[in-house]
């Protein structure tokens, strides 16, 4: 059985999640990201990746709508062996943040070879919901 | 280089996506699905999978909001092989589908040994965009 401890485990060690935002026109906005969670406090961050002019739409979505989802799942042809754990909370963007880059970079050797310059988003995750199929 | 052809090609292949909706009250919603993509059309539907009271919320959004985006991503930790794909559009909930369920069929065995019950909702997909770290 997955209880709420091991929903936010697996969720913390993946390495890549899915973000959802609202746009200002009020359509959903989907992009994956590389992410740090503890607790109730997540970060992600604009990082040195190439950019295209969609990547930065999260950030005036953020603005305009708070509350977002995040997503982490499972996949095997084996569907007994599914699973997804998704938070729900409420993000704001930072220019800078000395936690977020430590949280960032201890999760990922590429941040401390090359640290994101941001913008970051914090996002205070209110509600979790999961789902294994054992 | 990734064109929109190898774009369309990645996400097709993928199986697994994630569907991005806006509940009534405004926020994003994200849940995996199984789907069948063929030329701009998109299948997906509620299966015979273990049910919880947030599986058919996709449902309710999109008969509110029916703008809705769906992500398949690939992640290495050598991020130099990241790459994902995102395709956007309109979605509409069928009861039953003789097409909706044959596209899911041949795309999933598992459905075609235990073919989901239904609802169904078809995307008609009307942007694509995606992203390659190389």
């Amino acid at each position: 059985m997955v209880d709420e401890d091991e929903a936010r485990r697996r969720f913390g060690v993946s390495r890549l999640a899915r973000l959802a935002t609202v746009t200002p026109q009020g359509r959903p906005h989907l992009v994956p990201v590389t992410f740090a969670a503890s607790g109730d406090t997540l970060w992600t961050a604009v990082d040195g990746k190439p950019k295209s002019s969609t990547r930065l739409q999260r950030l005036a979505n953020v603005g305009h709508e708070p509350r977002v989802s995040l997503l982490v799942d499972h996949y095997e042809d084996d569907w007994d062996r599914l699973w997804w754990v998704r938070a729900d909370g409420t993000a704001r963007v930072h220019e800078t943040t000395a936690t977020g880059l430590e949280a960032l970079s201890a999760k990922y050797e590429q941040y401390r070879a090359q640290p994101p310059p941001g913008p970051f988003i914090e996002v205070n995750l209110t509600g979790w919901r999961w789902w294994s199929a054992n």
